[in-house]
C-alpha cells in the first residue's frame, strides 16, 4: 500500500444533521447550530466543544449571502480562536471540505476537527436561477456562453442524458426508475425533504424541464446543514466504540466549457476521482457495500453507476432494471433518498452524505427499512458545476482495512 | 518541538506573480496564466507541469464572477484531472489556501502542489461596494446591521484606529508614516500597483474616507494573480538549490459582529494566529527578519506591529517614529509596498506575500534597494472580513530550523 494515503489515519466519531426541506422558519444560523448540536450529541462517549481544534466549513454561498469566511462559524457555534477554513467547490463543496479536514488530521496538525456544511437556498434572492443567470448576464465569455445558449443546470446535465440514450439505448424510464428508487427510500428517511413515494408514470408524465429530464428527474432546492467530527484514528475509541474510518479520497476537475468535453456518456471527473479514491482505499467498486451518489438529476446517478464501476459501461439500464441499486441488489445507492428525495442544500449535501455513511456503517440508519444489512464499506460522492466540472469522492468503513 | 507541526516538512520551490494594477487589458484567465507561467519559470532546475499533483486555488469571488471551483483552474492552466480545492476566507484567502496545500503535502498525500491566487477587482460590477452593500440590503440581521449603521470596510477598521488613538495617544501622523514607508518601498517594486513615493503631508491632507483614515491610509482596489509551488522538503533540491521552508502556520477567527468584540486596540485573530504560527515554527517575533503584513488600512498595519509582537502593546507609535519597520530597523515590514502600494487583489494578496518571502529569503527581491539584507526568516500575514474577523499567518525560512 502506498504511503500517500490517509487510509486508516482518520476516523469519524460524530455526525449530525437536521431534517432537510424548505426551512423558512429557520435562519442560516439556526440550521448550522442544530446540525452542530446534533453532531456533538451523537458522540457516544461525549465530547467537550473545547476539544475541537480546527474546523473546515463548507458553504457555496449559492445565493450570495456572504455567509462565507470562518468568522460566521466562529460566531454561530462559539468557536472563536481556532482555525476555520472555508472550502468551496460548487456542489462538491461538502465532500471537499471533509477531505481537507482529513488531510490536516492525517498530517498530525490536529487531533480533533469539525466539518460543518450549511446552505440556505430558499427565502433568499436569486437561488439557482441567480447563480446561473445573473453573473452570466454581466461578464466573461464562458458564463455568457451558458446564458446565450440557455445552458442551465438541467440542460447541461440533460446533454449527458440524451447522449447516453443515443449511444447505449437507455430510455427515459430508466432515469425514472432511479428517481422512484430514491423516493422509495427517501420516504422512509425522517431527514428527507420529500417523504413520499413516486411511480415511474409520475416521472414520465411530469412536465419536461429540459429533455430528457422532467420535474421528477431533478433534485429540489433545499435548505439544510450537517456536521461531522473527525479525529486521529488512534484516539477514536476515546469518543466511541464504533468509529468510522476514512479509507480513501479522490478529487478531480475538468474544464468549465462544455465544448471542451470529450464524451457526454461519462462524467470524467467522477471516473478520475473514483480511481484516486479506490487506489488510496485499496478497494474496488465491487467492495462498496452502498453508495451515496450525486443525483442532482436522475441521469447523473444512472451514469455514475457506470463511472464508479458498479456496472460496466453502457449497462446501467440493466443495472436499473434488475434493481441492483436497491437494498438486496449489487450496490444499494442513495438509500438516504439522495439529492432527489433527501434534498440538495449544496454545501451541506456532501457532509450529510458522510452523516448517512456514519449511520449506515454503524447499523443505525434512522427510519424503518432503510438500513443496508452488514454494510462495512460505504462511498460518498459529489459532482459540481453546470455539467460535471468537478467530482469528489470519499470512502469510509466501519473498521480499519 | 511538538509533532503537531508542518515545520521543515514542506518547501516552496517556485513562485511567480504579475505586476499588480488596474489591469483592464487582462482577463481573469490572462492574469492567472501569467502568474502560473512565471511561477513555473522560477523553478531553478525546471519543472514539468505534469509533476503538479494537486492544486489549492485562492479566489474570494469578490465581485461574483463565479470564477470559483477548481474547474476554472483546470481549464485555464490545463490541469485537468488533478485535485483542485478552492479555499475562501475573505482577505485571508490566499494564505489559507497556501496553508491547506502545506497540510496535504505534510500528510504525504502529494509530493508537489500548486497554490494559485487570482482576483479580478476592476472592470466588473459591484466590487467592494457590492460586497458590502448589496447583500446587506437584502438579508439577515448582521449584514443589515453593517448597512444600517454604514459600517463599510474603512469605517470598520477605522474604529480600531480611533480607539488606538484614544487609548495609546497614537496620532494620524503615525498611521501616515506607515503609508509613507509602504510607498517608499513599493515605488521600487516593479510589481507594484502604485510606484511612487508619498509624504506624510500627502496622507494627512488627503480627503477623509472614514475618520481617522484618509485616502492614502486605504489600500487600493487592484487586479492581480500569484502562484507558488510547494513540495515535500525531501525532494526540494530536485527543483532548486535554494528552497524556502515552511516553519509554521496559524489561523484564527472571531465573530462577525462588531458588538461582540472585546477590544478595539487589538485585532485578536492576529494575536491568536501569531501564537499558533510562532509555536509551530519554534520562533518568536524577535526572530522575524521581515514581515509582509495585511495593511488594508494604515492603522491595521500599525496595530499589527503590536499584535504580532514586533513591539510592545501601545508602543507602535514609537516603533513607527524610530522607523523600525524600515530596512535597517528592527522588523522591516511590507518591503513589497504592502497592500497600500503593491496592491490588494484579495485572494492573490496572500499568495503574492509568499512570493515576496520567497524572493527576499533567496536574496533576489526585484527592484533596487528593496532587498532585506541577510533575511533568514520571514512572516506573512492576512487579515480578513469587514473589521478583523480572521487572520492567517505563515512563517518561512531559507533553511530548515
Amino acid at each position: 500500500m502506498s504511503e500517500r494515503t490517509i487510509r486508516n489515519k482518520v476516523a469519524v466519531v460524530g455526525a449530525g444533521t437536521i431534517p432537510f426541506g424548505e426551512l423558512y422558519d429557520k435562519s442560516f444560523e439556526d440550521m448550522m447550530s442544530e446540525a452542530y448540536l446534533n453532531c456533538l450529541e451523537s458522540v457516544d462517549k461525549g465530547i467537550d466543544p473545547k476539544e475541537i481544534e480546527a474546523c473546515w466549513y463548507a458553504n457555496a454561498d449559492i445565493v450570495w449571502q456572504r455567509h462565507s469566511t470562518g468568522a460566521k462559524v466562529a460566531e454561530t457555534l462559539g468557536l472563536t480562536g481556532i482555525p476555520i477554513t472555508r472550502v468551496e467547490n460548487a456542489c462538491a463543496t461538502g465532500s471537499d471540505a471533509f477531505r481537507n479536514a482529513c488531510f490536516a488530521v492525517a498530517a498530525g496538525l490536529y487531533d480533533v476537527a469539525l466539518v460543518v456544511g450549511c446552505e440556505k437556498m430558499l427565502d433568499t434572492p436569486g437561488g439557482l436561477i441567480g447563480m446561473v443567470d445573473l453573473p452570466a448576464s454581466i461578464e466573461y465569455p464562458q458564463p455568457r456562453f451558458f446564458n446565450m445558449f440557455a445552458v442551465t443546470m438541467p440542460s447541461a446535465f440533460g446533454l449527458y442524458g440524451t447522449r447516453h440514450m443515443h449511444v447505449y439505448g437507455t430510455e427515459r424510464k430508466h432515469f425514472a426508475m432511479v428517481s422512484v428508487k430514491s423516493h422509495h427510500y427517501g420516504a422512509k428517511n425522517p431527514y428527507s425533504h420529500f417523504r413520499r413515494e413516486i411511480t415511474v408514470d409520475d416521472v414520465l408524465n411530469a412536465p419536461i424541464i429540459s429533455w430528457p429530464l422532467g420535474l421528477y428527474d431533478c433534485c429540489p432546492i433545499t435548505d439544510g446543514a450537517a456536521a461531522v467530527i473527525v479525529c486521529k484514528s488512534d484516539i477514536a475509541k476515546k469518543y466511541t466504540d464504533s468509529p468510522v474510518y476514512v479509507l480513501g479520497s479522490g478529487l478531480a476537475s475538468q474544464p468549465v466549457c462544455l465544448n471542451l468535453r470529450r464524451d457526454f456518456t461519462t462524467m470524467e471527473p467522477a471516473v478520475w476521482a473514483a480511481r484516486q479514491a479506490y487506489e488510496m482505499a485499496g478497494v474496488g467498486p465491487e467492495d462498496i457495500d452502498f453508495a451515496e451518489l450525486h443525483d442532482c438529476f436522475s441521469c447523473t446517478e444512472l451514469i455514475q453507476y457506470e463511472d464508479l464501476g458498479f456496472c460496466k459501461k453502457g449497462e446501467a439500464k440493466t443495472f436499473v432494471e434488475n434493481q441492483e441499486m436497491y437494498i438486496g441488489g449489487k450496490t444499494p445507492c442513495n438509500i438516504s433518498g439522495g439529492l432527489k428525495s433527501h434534498g440538495h442544500p449544496i454545501a451541506a449535501t456532501g457532509v450529510a452524505q458522510i452523516v448517512e455513511l456514519f449511520w449506515q456503517l454503524r447499523n443505525e440508519a434512522p427510519g424503518k427499512g432503510r438500513q443496508v444489512p452488514n454494510a462495512e464499506i460505504g462511498l460518498q460522492q459529489n459532482i459540481g458545476g453546470a455539467g460535471p466540472q468537478v467530482s469528489c469522492i470519499n470512502v469510509l468503513a466501519n473498521k480499519k482495512m
